[in-house]
């Protein structure tokens, strides 16, 4: 079994590949393509590509064996996507179709796990189920709708057996600053847990998806091992994130760390970021959760897990 | 002004060329792209292109000069797209993205129409009206609905001036085979109002959406020439068709011809037909019609509508 995960060294992919390795201990070979994949493990089975799949001599290398498995995990994040209008469109979009043409002219039908995004959903103004359909407001989530659609029918026409899930923001990232504007939830996070004051950016009523980067990889493996009838025709579910205030989870970190967080934040809502990331609607996806999609359970579990994979320090 | 219409030479290119150098006598240049623009009218400002737009050099000649009004028709119709995924491909989903990256290089935010179709819904359980959102089920559909998107990305980012109309089955298509499986119900109308027997492809009591080419090229026409603030975000509408049975347009044509049509009609419903073309919901998109775009009115307009294009010969 060949497998292949782009963005390998990214915030999810690194973790991804440590439990691949877990997971899969009798693929024949596990292809790692990032631009600087330095940290990842070393193993027998595991194959190191640095570069961007975006140049042609790179992903002619990477596709030069079929592949049975696909994790495609690489991409520009949202605000960096924005801002850098074309880069964003030969990674998100591009990137993502030439990929799943290479897939097609494999004649084999392999599994392909797409990390979709929350961000397809564009302005929200009501609650959020399993059958809320995407109308993207800016390129990250049209590219990442497009992605959708063309995985959807990619799979109806037996090319490949797509399986898209759609990430809500994650925590805890590490500080480097990397495009995605939701990394204050992060920022929260990281700050209060190590007993620092943290300027917050959405006001304390201010209510957002959650899910830890463990949960999350726990998911992307589970859309990989379910069978493929769990998946709609549309081939995508949004995974069931906690929906939970700001000051819920500073709460939830004073519990955990036995600390008064509250004391230590002070709110300065901006209007852009509140407009974008503070006023997510309640999130009930009954039927991803009827497949084994999991969130994490309750704000402390989430924040444990949080905690726990900054002192990794992975 | 330079106008640059692709499909040119189509069923409903060819009569919207005709229109243009009437309502745009002023434009200095009106490029006309297709394969065989031979039954094009000639005049001092059309530039005939025989070709491809699909041919790098094709592309290249078409784009030679910056574009400001763009009337994006060509396409592989549904039943061909389906049964050639690679031609679909490049002609609906690959030139329409590169015939957006063109007019976004130019800097000069021109105004682009792309003629969508209700193919992008996919099926439907219940009436359909402004909101309802795309989930196309074959890849036509799909990679119509990602020119939407892009479209509407496009817009958003101030590259262009985007507007999508969804067009319906279109009547009375000439009888040569496009590939369009809608076409039976120009055969209808061609048939039966030429007095001959016809064997329909779906039962009497089926429900379609159906509008004249004349009709279809006026709100083309409409959308061009609108102001752009009377499109949403997602820079697209459907058009208003009429809801009717086939038993209803069958009579119509009774009416308009003095025939006794019913007679002449043969039913022998085909299964995959009449799920896809002969069990379409009522149709109501107020907004799309406050704007100004417009059904034909009554069953017996469109009919006539239809007949004259026929007889007209174009």
């Amino acid at each position: 079994m060949n497998i292949l995960i782009t963005g390998a060294a990214g915030f999810v992919g690194r973790q991804l590949v440590r439990r691949v390795l877990f997971e899969y201990p009798n693929a024949t070979s596990i292809t790692c393509v990032d631009l600087n994949c330095s940290a990842l493990p070393s193993s027998p089975n595991l194959r190191i590509v640095n570069g961007s799949l975006v140049e042609a001599a790179v992903f002619a290398d990477v596709f030069n064996c079929p592949m049975d498995l696909v994790f495609h995990m690489a991409t520009i994040p949202g605000g960096w996507a924005e801002e850098n209008f074309e880069l964003g469109t030969r990674v998100n979009l591009m990137l993502t179709y030439r990929i799943l043409e290479a897939l097609r002219c494999q004649h084999s039908a392999p599994r392909f796990i797409f990390t979709s995004s929350i961000g397809v959903f564009g302005h929200l103004d009501g609650p959020v189920d399993d059958d809320t359909v995407p109308r993207p407001t800016w390129s990250y989530g049209t590219h990442k709708a497009i992605g959708e659609l063309l995985t959807a029918d990619y799979t109806r026409k037996g090319f490949i057996d797509g399986r898209v899930i759609r990430l809500p923001g994650l925590v805890a990232r590490p500080p480097d600053p990397s495009g995605a504007i939701s990394a204050f939830l992060s920022d929260l996070i990281r700050v209060l847990g190590a007993g620092q004051d943290f300027v917050c950016p959405v006001s304390a009523a201010s209510t957002c998806w959650w899910m830890s980067r463990h949960r999350a990889v726990e998911n992307i493996l589970h859309a990989a091992a379910v069978s493929t009838d769990v998946f709609p025709p549309q081939r995508v579910y949004t995974l069931p994130a906690l929906h939970c205030s700001i000051a819920s989870v500073v709460d939830a970190i004073g519990m955990v760390t036995g600390q008064n967080t509250r004391d230590l934040v002070i709110y300065r809502p901006n209007s852009e970021v509140e407009e974008r990331f503070g006023k997510l609607p309640p999130l009930n996806v009954p039927r991803a959760e009827s497949c084994g999609f999991r969130s994490d359970g309750t704000i402390e579990a989430m924040v444990r897990c949080a905690l726990q994979g900054l002192s990794d320090g992975q």
